[in-house]
């Protein structure tokens, strides 16, 4: 059959619909939405959230990395849902300078994380833009049904533990802008940096142990102080946090070391993209085994007490922290 | 608890969280992701349009109207495919402009809308933005196992409809943009066409009949001409359409018969959210019936015919009328 598509509808089906090309619910692009069907023992999970450029990436990063950090971000809230990626819808608004190669490195990045992680692309829309580039992605994962992992559910006595390193995006983007080339870090510590505001690596192998293990999780991505409180205050409890048990890595500890950042600066900024969760004292052997088997670091770093105050953070020394701002906040 | 939110969260539960508090699935806004259960007899349709500013709106058209627009272009996209609608997320990128007093009034738009709608917030974030304004939304809907309208469908001797009237969003956007004040328009013309390009009304209330007596459904979101050609491909038929059935509103005839559009114009421009349709010739009473007890009118603008070639369209006097461009498209 005969058809002409305009520039857009054939952008789309150029670049987008062979990324959809195996998920029988996206038809190919070629409808105005997608079917999502369900079994009996399985349970839905969904969660979306945008990027914009200057806030969460530069225009002139590489094309491929946006993409993948837009999708990355969401199947990190997924990870801590004890949810596994299935698919994923995309709004994209373009700006001029994204001509047709912009566009097929973006949908590279898209192609190569699909394949890591197992999802596909059900739908979205493409639009241009008068301004700056903005997207955002819808993903949907699917748990045995009634296993998803909520922020409630810590308990007294149960452990908290977080993922991988804090506070290395956050140096990032701050390398990104220019700062910290001079001091204590090496080229290849702030390259690993800027790596890591740029493309977060989402816990998704974690998924079947938080399903089995934690009692509570979330994701760690407006700061590890804010997001803990938040946990603690979902669960109707309180908890003390032993902050030098937070791991960091070798780059942000040089840099903290050489005074350019502090404790509370890793412990409070965004981006970090990691686990937060608790785990049942039964469960701690099973959840460490299960990290080590993974070669993913957890860190203990403190425990969940009855109350209902927000959780004390202790620092050097065993000092009371107090910050001002637990959270990296949007709007503030 | 004592809980500390940061402006972001804080303006979350103030000002969104109401929007989801009679949906089980969303846990207040307050987790990582929402729940999305099933049931055997269900299945779920989902689709997902961004707005972005200067392009779908003006940072000073009403907030509530933005918000009603950015949720409507969905359910439009839902209606075509017979499904009702239930839930949606919102990604919402604000700037500076963007105070408390805009963010409220967003939300009355979409409380209002959830209500007429029937559907409820589900998730989503808030973000802010450096530059222009853009949001994006994924609605839900449900339709009864194995009965999502598809784009295919269409077999020789259906009949084509298209509901409402076409047009009068494109000449809406010139008068926003300050042109079609002189000449055959009146204030009250001017007044109605603004609106239907500020405020799409979605056919939700032709989703029954959409789901019993349509062989093949789309939303027509970027000209009537473009869209109909996509239908046709998609259900591998040709057409033969005469757009002197299609109907167009008082404002727009008499713009159009003033010269300062024309019937080209009408049929190629986009935002219409109108439904376009095929019936099979049995079906074709019982459709019409509906769409008389809905007061809504439809128009009957020819046949669906085998064939590979694009469908024809034929204008005043009976003349076969080609299109340059018979879409709109955001990348040409």
């Amino acid at each position: 059959v005969i058809q002409r598509l305009s520039r857009e509808q054939q952008l789309i089906q150029d670049i987008f619909a062979p990324l959809a090309a195996d998920n029988p619910g996206a038809f190919g692009l070629h409808d105005d939405a997608a079917l999502l069907t369900c079994d009996l023992d399985t349970d839905l999970v969904i969660t979306k959230d945008a990027l914009v450029e200057d806030v969460h990436f530069y225009a002139d990063d590489p094309p491929d990395l946006i993409a993948r950090k837009a999708l990355r971000v969401n199947l990190s809230d997924l990870a801590a849902k004890g949810a596994e990626p299935r698919h994923y819808l995309l709004s994209l608004a373009l700006s001029e300078r994204c001509d047709r190669t912009w566009i097929e490195k973006f949908a590279e990045g898209l192609a190569q994380d699909q394949a890591a992680y197992g999802c596909q692309l059900m739908g979205g829309d493409t639009v241009s833009s008068r301004g700056s580039i903005s997207m955002s992605i819808t993903a949907i994962g699917t748990v045995p049904k009634g296993e998803m992992k909520r922020r409630h559910g810590a308990q007294a006595g149960h452990l908290i533990y977080v993922s991988g390193t804090v506070g290395d995006s956050l140096l990032g983007l701050k390398v990104r802008g220019g700062e910290l080339f001079h001091g204590p870090s090496t080229a290849s510590d702030r390259a690993f940096l800027a790596d890591r505001y740029l493309l977060p690596q989402p816990r998704v192998d974690f998924v079947p142990a938080i399903r089995r293990h934690a009692s509570a999780a979330m994701d760690v991505s407006d700061g590890l102080v804010g997001d803990l409180e938040l946990l603690c205050a979902a669960s109707g409890m309180s908890g003390e946090v032993d902050l030098t048990q937070v791991a960091f890595s070798p780059a942000a500890r040089s840099i903290l070391e050489g005074g350019l950042t502090t404790l509370e600066e890793l412990v409070t900024g965004g981006d970090d993209y990691e686990l937060l969760f608790t785990v049942p004292p039964n469960s701690v052997y099973a959840m460490e085994g299960a990290a080590r088997r993974l070669s993913a670091p957890i860190s203990r770093i403190g425990r969940v007490i009855s109350g209902s105050d927000a959780p004390s953070f202790f620092g050097e020394d065993g000092a009371l922290m107090t910050f001002e701002k637990p959270s990296y906040s949007h709007l503030d």
